[in-house]
């Protein structure tokens, strides 16, 4: 064990009335819920991105870490956070990571540079995990932080933006696929505009949806199994976001043919920040058959920027995961936690214990989302509601006109009487389980 | 001239100097720019709801206003009442009106008498026209207010919602026709729900789409040869509403085979609820051909309720008629003023005014747009800025893939130097028009 | 038992098992915590307004609801609806109502008949709380739904509409004072502007400020022993209200020195709206010993109106009493349910549901608040984080000055060392409780 | 001329139809409106920190400037800095210039050294100022950038921060006397919490009222002539700021007892953020006489960060103004623009064609603004409308109580009539002049 985590155990189940604040209270990964054990299905994973990269800035402040691996700009250092964040995924016993390029390594302000030190860094993460149980859950290309991106990759004016960015993305592909990655995602932090004065939004879109069929046609071709997923977010760091809500990226998937070859990876902070509730973005890309992998971690809803919370509140993230079981459960995907601790929460058990507790928070939400579904009352009261459409004459109707259906209403004098909603009675049944 | 309006003279062009509020400033109908008299540039319309059926009334307090054509539950009250619509257009000068079914006469509470009192005014309003100058710019049927739709139009639970909201759209399509509408109108603020726990967000879409084609299909049975547009909103009444946004109304008509059929209507105020500016959702339907016609209300930016503003801002509304113009232009759109007075502002003089003051705005915002348009600098800064893209080169990438490209970026040492986004000139650029 | 009422059941305490969802499943009124039943910790009361004069209208449609009671602009239906509404304190069990003068009876449009019609329901209420156990914990004036409010009431530009309002809050302070209310609430949904191009700020705020100080004259004068209590609120009516937040009030009240006279009644849904977290509110009045009463009806964090909805999130409730229970928990005050059921929600039964759902929410929450208030480990870690300023040199510098302290810092060669604020830490104990 | 600004021309007026970017179209500094210069009115500032020491970092990406300048770790480089924000302040001539402590010169992680080097500095830019006529409008301490200010300066749990926060204002009001500041400013953008869990409200803000009393005695000690600034800020960095607005900083001062000693810096942006207009927060501080400078950059309304642009909306802006003028136009204060050029605006003509533009929107919007204070339309309508309180019968009513009046309304029979407050008529008014 590393001086950087000395002090912390590797964290086992002790159960709920545990007062011990290195164990888990709720998950148990070896635990069997509706014939999986619980691992297998929440199957969480450590961005190191938030947790290893980042050093605790803002907009008004610098670093407030320390940590042994700072500088981040040697290849040393980076085998060294690497070694690290594989003590950390054994402390927490999570079973997958995330990752970005250039959280993995500096970037080095040129392609050459960036390819080798890339596979340079494969090679080593790919030898942790020789004795290591964590797999990676996705890989993805950074292209929002080096000033190359300011004005996006794939819809950048400059074709040679394009030209590294698929260059960049071809690499992160290659490297996913070395590791045995589920999936590959794109987050397009900068692929939208911070004025429309300036910006061609047609041709940048339609690059965009290029460079996307691109990408899929890549992934055919080297044998790549896992889902390509996209992320929506509306905006920050651009002004907006081509990839603004779920709704919004399935009409872009549509338009460019690609609704059977890409899904969502769906983001609570995201769907905070677009103006809707964590579940709506679940089910409107659950009815699609597009619901992918989900980053768990929650905005605060007074703030208006990315706060990247670990989740603490369980009864949301059981309405969650009913939504996911809904979609039938993670196949590729799995609960990532695109979550950095607090810039003041600056000790190594803070990075343990943002993780411990969101992953026990989410083992809750989960089991109440699963007792939901297993009751089964609400959808027996959706059906219920519903269940005027299970007639041939709705059906009927539903393939009529416009002309005979007014035909009818008239003729049979057709005065719908409302029926309650029952609202109230479904949030009390609901929070009989969470 | 009526008792109401009996000391409001006829609003005429004055120049920009006159210190008279009953005069237009900028407001010229018969001035010709770019070919055009402003007239047929702009195409105002009065909207019947706000103008003449909203009583003043909102969450907190009821009835402000007392007008002559109070209570609105009498059909001789409701000729008066279109009597005195017909006298305030004149006053305007205005090309247009918009109406709901609900604006022109009471719900009869059933259908076969919603719609022999909807034939009752619509003959009544074609009389009025015969010696008037104001049309029709577009009809709708107000499938929100009776408290039958509280669940949804086409997307109630109900067949028999389904049943009368396609009876009545037809109605209101039939008189929309005889009237000479340009366009017909739907808008689904009910169209959505208010609590994901009871709801079929799949089914209801289903059938949302499917309403939507008998109402395409029937446009084409009756010859109706104006545009069908649907107009987003994302919330309220309904927590969330199907037509969010632009994107959002795009990715579901292509969904639903619509892209060719239906285009938007878009109004600034909705714009400001879900999150993008004006500009933003013009910009957006433009570049996708699909830009109808506009709602040129504003949204107060503190508040976030639909404040249904009269526009008061030229820079803002200049750079929306950009995108129109950018966009070609009105066809059979034009402005709507989905406007209403404050709840304090009770008299007639105040509902002129609050017109008056609109259309002023937007001719002084509609000008500066055009000078804009034919200066050409924004389109030249952006042709600049994208020039890379007009090379062979570039577009052979295009038409590559991702090996290909990376090859080349390897051989080539592509390495892309960031060139400046020139915000801040483009700003005060246009700030020298508005 | 009226028909209303009819096949709804008296509420009991049947444990949380319990799948009746007309049972209690945590809150049980004689259960004794820290000393006291819980009936008497959480003081929970009905609104009048919400459950019983809303009819189910919203900005863009009108009534839904059907009650015997309806019109409500007769006096024999009035106390109908007061019979209709004792019968479900009785069903709930609750300890406590609220009312505008409003609810009670119709506004008759001038003042000599508000008064008369306002002692004859009081009279009836009396009667009504002489065989049942429900007393008034608030009552107050609506000075807002009538059109004479329209401009405000004490902030009216019209001293005869700030003289009606004075007669009025004397009337309901009358009315109170005889039903034996423990409190006596103002909230200024109009005391605010709609624009500020009509408004003097500085002239409304005074006599606002006159009103307060009348009020507060007027109960010593008659002997009331409540508490006067006022409620912020954002905007909505008012484009602005002056009662903003509660930092906004107390600043008010300390101009107008009030500042011992006067508490706060803070709702979580206005919290939101003014972008606090509802605990945010109740620390800052506990901090000034200010916190009266609350309203613990939950806004909907992606609308931005008042959505006035039942709570049903436990953890966040959780968090809202215990910022009570550190202010030393209810002494007038209580937990008033300013919460209506969704308008869809047609039934007696969706009425009742919504209450006692809520009631249950409030029950755990309450009882995790109070485990977490006996634990005492937040306060414990509150207190070691704040441990250096109980020094006496910590002490001293606090009452030396600048040039002092910077003379010691040069000295002592001071360089603060970081220390974690351990935020997750925090959050994880948290949901230990909750 | 440095080579940074070498292509770049002195700006002078061209008068509103010169097409040329680096030229003033309405501000005129020596211009006569009002029997004062304009740049007498305006007193325009450039903000070091935003022009000079931003380096175009954002939360999801870093540098994208190239100044000559950087790495700005170096005292040689500083002093490069200074003398060349120098010729940017001659390019535009501005008369002021606004600076914090870390933008001068790099903090240097311990008192003694920051002190030394603020001296050094204080020298340089005293040298350069001889020749110049550019003069200091306020100086501030940065006290949130670097780590050990994470959780606060006065606010802060550790007394060893409060005393580095004590001897380093005093340093930064030394190094502002001795410039000739007009001003001196605090804002907090770490006084406030993350969490609530683990902050004590209010013995922070007995700190924070402490310090600022302590700021106040040693403004005097000095003869400090300049008149003392807090800057009102809802979030962000924090997630709450106990500045949080006008109306609770004024609470706040009065509390503490500074109300006659400390006005505010208000900022556009911040009222925004806040969920205000700027003329709101204008009007609140100006109807205390507590309205000291501004910060006149906006924020964008659709994005709930900081986003810090140059004005560029004239309506806007002349309403502010409008409010300026109200309270009496600025004695100490000024116009600071507290705005950065967007992070792809990479250039020198950027940053110089930002500020020129902001001066010009400026200079339109108060001249606006002066023709409006000085027709009077306004407040004569103002003055009507609130004509009734200036009857003996009102006052005698404020200084009487709630029975008197309550037998007065009685007796009289009082029915108030509503009367319009014809806000779209002065919205039209308005529109006049902008």
């Amino acid at each position: 064990m590393s001086d950087f985590f000395k002090d912390i155990p590797k964290l086992a189940y002790e159960g709920p009335d545990s007062p011990n604040p290195f164990a888990y209270r709720h998950y148990d990964p070896d635990e069997v819920v509706a014939g999986k054990r619980m691992e297998d299905h929440l199957r969480f994973a450590v961005a190191w991105w938030h947790s290893f990269a980042w050093e605790g800035g803002d907009p008004f402040g610098g670093q407030t870490f320390e940590r042994p691996w700072y500088p981040q700009d040697d290849m040393g250092r980076a085998k060294m956070k690497a070694d690290l964040a594989f003590e950390m995924f054994d402390i927490l016993g999570v079973p997958f990571f995330c990752w970005h390029d250039a959280d993995l390594r500096p970037d080095q302000g040129n392609f050459a540079d960036n390819l080798s030190t890339l596979d340079e860094m494969s090679d080593h993460i790919l030898g942790l995990m020789e004795s290591r149980k964590t797999r990676c859950l996705w890989g993805t290309a950074n292209m929002f932080s080096h000033r190359r991106w300011m004005s996006g990759a794939s819809t950048n004016p400059d074709p040679e933006v394009f030209a590294f960015a698929a260059a960049t993305v071809k690499s992160c592909m290659d490297a996913s696929h070395r590791m045995g990655a589920e999936n590959y995602v794109l987050w397009g932090g900068r692929e939208g505009y911070e004025t429309l004065l300036n910006t061609d939004l047609k041709l940048e879109q339609d690059h965009m949806g290029r460079f996307l069929n691109m990408v899929v046609d890549y992934k055919h071709k080297i044998g790549f199994k896992g889902a390509i997923l996209v992320e929506p977010k509306p905006q920050e760091p651009s002004k907006h976001q081509y990839d603004y809500d779920a709704a919004t990226c399935i009409g872009f998937l549509r338009k460019y043919g690609l609704e059977k070859e890409v899904k969502l990876n769906l983001e609570q902070g995201h769907a905070i920040l677009a103006g809707h509730s964590f579940e709506h973005e679940l089910a409107v890309a659950g009815a699609e058959g597009m619901l992918g992998s989900i980053d768990m971690n929650r905005n605060d809803y007074q703030s208006g920027w990315d706060t990247d919370q670990f989740p603490n509140n369980v009864p949301e993230v059981a309405l969650a995961y009913y939504e996911v079981l809904k979609a039938g459960g993670f196949s590729t995907g799995g609960t990532n936690f695109d979550s950095k601790v607090r810039r003041q929460s600056l000790d190594a058990e803070d990075l343990v214990l943002g993780h411990a507790g969101a992953m026990d928070v989410c083992a809750r939400g989960f089991k109440a989302a699963l007792a939901m579904h297993e009751d089964g009352g609400l959808e027996a009261a959706r059906a219920t509601r519903y269940a005027g459409w299970d007639t041939p004459a709705a059906r009927a109707m539903l393939d009529s006109d416009l002309a005979s259906i007014s035909a009818a209403v008239l003729r049979d004098a057709t005065n719908p009487a409302p029926v309650s909603g029952r609202q109230e009675r479904l949030e009390n049944w609901v929070n009989r389980f969470v």
